[in-house]
């Protein structure tokens, strides 16, 4: 059961959407009111089309209503944002994402019956920061208000010494799912092998025991 | 060892990167070119300040090179972008991070020096078509080119049945590491117990074994 895409608004962030759609095999139509932009699309995407989406019977004309997720990334403009995603409600469309520019924009959304709301500029900042707090945290999934994935750089003091006599699980709470070692991942690390300088850990474990270890063993 | 930030560019991304390094605690100096913006993080930044950052005078006089990581988060204004990260360069800050329109730009702040380059709303964006695909994919994370890890529902065949007997490590090469239900999350799952129907799995793997183990257990 293959779904059919169609995005509205091909910028740093609908543009990515719609390109990784088409990387996995997805049938995108790629919507822009700006040429320009839909050319630059045209060979990436399935179908594309130039076209104002606040313009109902446009968006009827090239049959929206057939596809199974509208993604809504109109950034500046939040009132044709607004429009389209009321246009869109009201046509019933299956799954409706939008990407909001600021919190006001986002409960309008929600008001308005759109169910996912996205605001990509801040979940990134959020991730990024917490990479910028340690050099050694290069990664970081929160999974909850309370449990995280990060991916740390092996601390000095844990070079050489193996899984087992770390023993993080026991002493941290936390457990390493995976060990990188250069380009080779290992998911299933064995206990009993020494880590080398420049191993990259993937912890996964509740904040507060992820912060220990991270005291423990990370930092210098 | 607390290390002092400073954010230029508050606009989503950045303002998103002020915000949230200062709720870990971290010292963030906030500056942009617009008063109004700087008001808003006026209360949540340690310091702020409205500054046009491509004058290199300017920033010399609020001591930036005493800032161990220098984030530049402005958008549109490529130009600007480029000349406040020469600027840095030439200060040599320690660490710095610029935030990218696209690959032209992105090239551009390479061939500077910049060591750090991000495209959040791009990256953001592949994130999320990934979830986009199947309803049951919650979250994404890439580890490398070829290995990632995956949040995703529990399929209907899976229910009612244990670890054990799915024995997803031996017939699909990836691992599930931790599995959330309801508001509880279990990074130690017991082998024996049997899953629940809207129990949430997180597995790591190779690309192509998730894929493989995601066609057998998850997609109906
Ligand atoms: N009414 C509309 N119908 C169709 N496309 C639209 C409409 N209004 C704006 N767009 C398009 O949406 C795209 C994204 O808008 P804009 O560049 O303002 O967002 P942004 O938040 O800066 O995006 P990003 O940060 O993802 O680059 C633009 O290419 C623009 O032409
Ligand atoms: N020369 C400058 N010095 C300081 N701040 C600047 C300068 N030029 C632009 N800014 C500020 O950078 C911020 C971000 O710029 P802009 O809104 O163009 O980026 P954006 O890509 O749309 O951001 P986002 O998508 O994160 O919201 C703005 O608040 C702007 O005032
Ligand atoms: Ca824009
Ligand atoms: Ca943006
Ligand atoms: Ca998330
Ligand atoms: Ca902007």
């Amino acid at each position: 059961m293959k779904k059919d895409f169609a995005v509205i608004g091909l910028g740093r962030f609908g543009g990515s959407i719609c390109k990784e759609l088409s990387d996995k095999g997805m049938h995108v139509l790629a919507i822009d009111s700006d040429e320009a932009k839909v050319n630059e699309y045209k060979n990436i995407a399935y179908h594309s089309v130039v076209l104002d989406a606040t313009d109902e019977d446009a968006l009827k004309e090239i049959g929206i209503t057939n596809f199974d997720h509208v993604i809504v990334a109109i950034g500046e403009n939040i009132q044709a944002s607004i429009l389209t995603a009321v246009i869109l409600t009201d046509l019933d469309i299956k799954r409706i994402t939008v990407k909001a520019q600021n919190d006001y924009h986002d409960k309008i959304l929600n008001r308005i019956g759109v169910h996912h709301v996205v605001h990509p500029e801040r979940d990134m900042g959020k991730r990024l920061a917490h990479s910028f707090i340690s050099n050694n945290i290069l990664e970081y999934l929160e999974l909850s208000n309370e449990y995280s994935i990060v991916e740390v750089i092996a601390g000095r003091k844990m070079i050489g010494k193996t899984l087992i006599s770390l023993d993080v699980r026991a002493k941290f709470g936390c457990n390493i799912v995976a060990i990188k070692s250069g380009s080779e991942i290992d998911v299933s690390p064995e206990a009993d092998k020494p880590l080398k300088e420049g191993d990259i850990l993937i912890i996964i474990g509740a904040d507060h025991d992820i912060n220990r270890f991270e005291k423990a063993l990370i930092f210098d």
